[in-house]
């Protein structure tokens, strides 16, 4: 449908993308955003449904998935797009508390954008996530993720794709992700969780003090190539991995769920990836939060409180 | 001099290095860092010198600048090794309010330890650096530093290595940091202050609202290459930055200042990189900060709202 919302566009400085010769990684600068919404009362959630004298994003009185182009936009077409995904117009919820059957719409929701941002001509890779928590800087409280249309790789997802070649050529007819998942799945000791279709470890080297890797049994390179009952099973674990994460500590944990996929149209890539969601805690302690310091912003090494046998074992014994 | 605080040896798991293959980047787990000192008050800080009935870190009524290994390392020998660097024993005093001749001390005292720890054998790189403010985390407030000896070259490091190659093979003869530190006195929009031996500028594609990199105009791979003259002139100028994060939303600045060294050993590296300076803000507006959050911390996709250019234009009006 036609956005009603009247956009104020041209008004800004269109973002920008700069390349960073020192590294070789691309920087996206948008002034714009300094302006966004901050943390508004709830009364005033632009993300709630509508209601008469109070529109909001949007102009329907409730609904279940909604997805619409960020008003606060990072990119913005044809350089790429941002947009939002709502999970529900319930205020209060949060995904953890959805149920298995809105979950599964989510999924849907995901599966749509990734495959009509992927098309367009300006997309190389498609990035789903979610932000929780102000403690991570969620400047929105309702429930809701973000969709990201990058016109390049992103940097990690490049270091993922150089590693799984490298991998390749040292162990002709081997998978880097295969491998990996099946090492997880053999020693066990960082298991968290698994169904027919999805398991969900700590990674051996995990960096976050609670990171949890979910990865489809069966490899697909994104989420428009997972199958229906790997898309249907999806849900209940990750629901399951979440409610973990809130009961850590007794309180609603602040994380980052990243789905990780595969760049558009380049076959070759694309048949060595493995699609997987990364979701990660900064809480480290009650009331002590994991920050990125001197090591890890300025010299890109992570170190992590945790062992990562011991965060598996901790989320296996939540509830 | 002996250690003579008695560390608790050898009652905690050691630290481990652990390699992740999916990105191909180490990650230090350090579990019994989970204890350490948390915003002690400050009459009980660890830093301050000893006096009568208050034993510290430093067994003596007062010093100049103190060097010592931290009681709480993410590294241990033989894998490397962490100390402190107290800039001074006035609790209340930070880097930006220290005399040009205590800075020249601190400058003797990076080039002494980075010398020291590059001698160990297990040591690849020395990482002098400095966490300053709550914000970021810090969980001591008195003045001071860090200084990380790994035994292996860090991510971001390595990035620039592989830049610095990729570059002198495209442009024989020409040198990746000469030829970017040249354009931006060149440019000159994003220079923030130069003197006769140094240049601190904004960097085109900064990553941080707030970010300068303070670079020798006479490339050298690490700080004990450094001229005496360099040595000499580095402090004036890196105080007067300083002063200038803290006066520009007219409270002291939360930063990260990183020392970028040059792998000890070897020389066909240290032959192209030129050591360097990042210092940068997570303040992005007055009680407003930068986290790292979903594409960031998942994609490896800095954004930042303020425009380079911008940054210096503020960063030169201040005072």
């Amino acid at each position: 449908m036609p956005d009603p919302r009247g956009l104020p566009e041209g008004q800004w400085e269109p973002p920008e993308i700069r390349w960073d010769p020192l590294v070789g990684e691309n920087v996206v600068i948008a002034a714009q955003r300094q302006d966004r919404t901050f943390l508004p009362p709830a009364d005033e959630c632009p993300l709630d449904p509508s209601r008469p004298g109070h529109p909001t994003e949007i102009p329907a009185p409730s609904y279940d998935v909604v997805v619409f182009e960020n008003r606060f936009p990072s990119l913005r077409e044809p350089h790429g797009r941002c947009e939002v995904v709502c999970f529900t117009s319930d205020h209060e919820a949060s995904f953890a508390t959805l149920s298995p059957r809105r979950a599964r719409t989510v999924m849907e929701a995901w599966v749509d954008r990734t495959e009509a941002l992927g098309a367009k001509p300006y997309t190389r890779q498609v990035y789903c996530f979610e932000n929780r928590g102000e403690e991570i800087g969620v400047t929105l409280h309702h429930p809701h993720g973000q969709i990201y249309a990058f016109p390049f790789v992103t940097p990690r997802t490049q270091r993922m794709i150089d590693q799984a070649d490298a991998y390749a050529e040292a162990h002709p007819g081997g998978n880097l992700f295969d491998d990996v998942v099946a090492a997880e799945l053999d020693a066990g000791t960082r298991v968290v969780a698994r169904n027919d279709h999805w398991v969900a470890f700590v990674p051996q080297a995990a960096r976050w003090p609670f990171e949890v890797r979910i990865f489809p049994l069966d490899r697909v390179p994104d989420l428009p190539a997972l199958s229906g009952p790997a898309r249907d099973s999806f849900g209940p674990l990750y629901l399951d991995v979440l409610q973990r994460f809130d009961g850590l500590f007794g309180k609603p944990a602040p994380y980052i769920a990243a789905w990780h996929q595969a760049p558009v149209r380049d076959a070759g890539v694309r048949a060595r990836f493995s699609t997987h969601l990364q979701v990660f805690s900064v809480r480290r302690a009650a009331g002590k939060l994991k920050y990125l310091a001197g090591t890890e912003s300025g010299m890109g090494v992570w170190i992590n409180d945790i062992v990562p046998e011991e965060a598996a074992r901790r989320l296996r014994e939540v509830r």
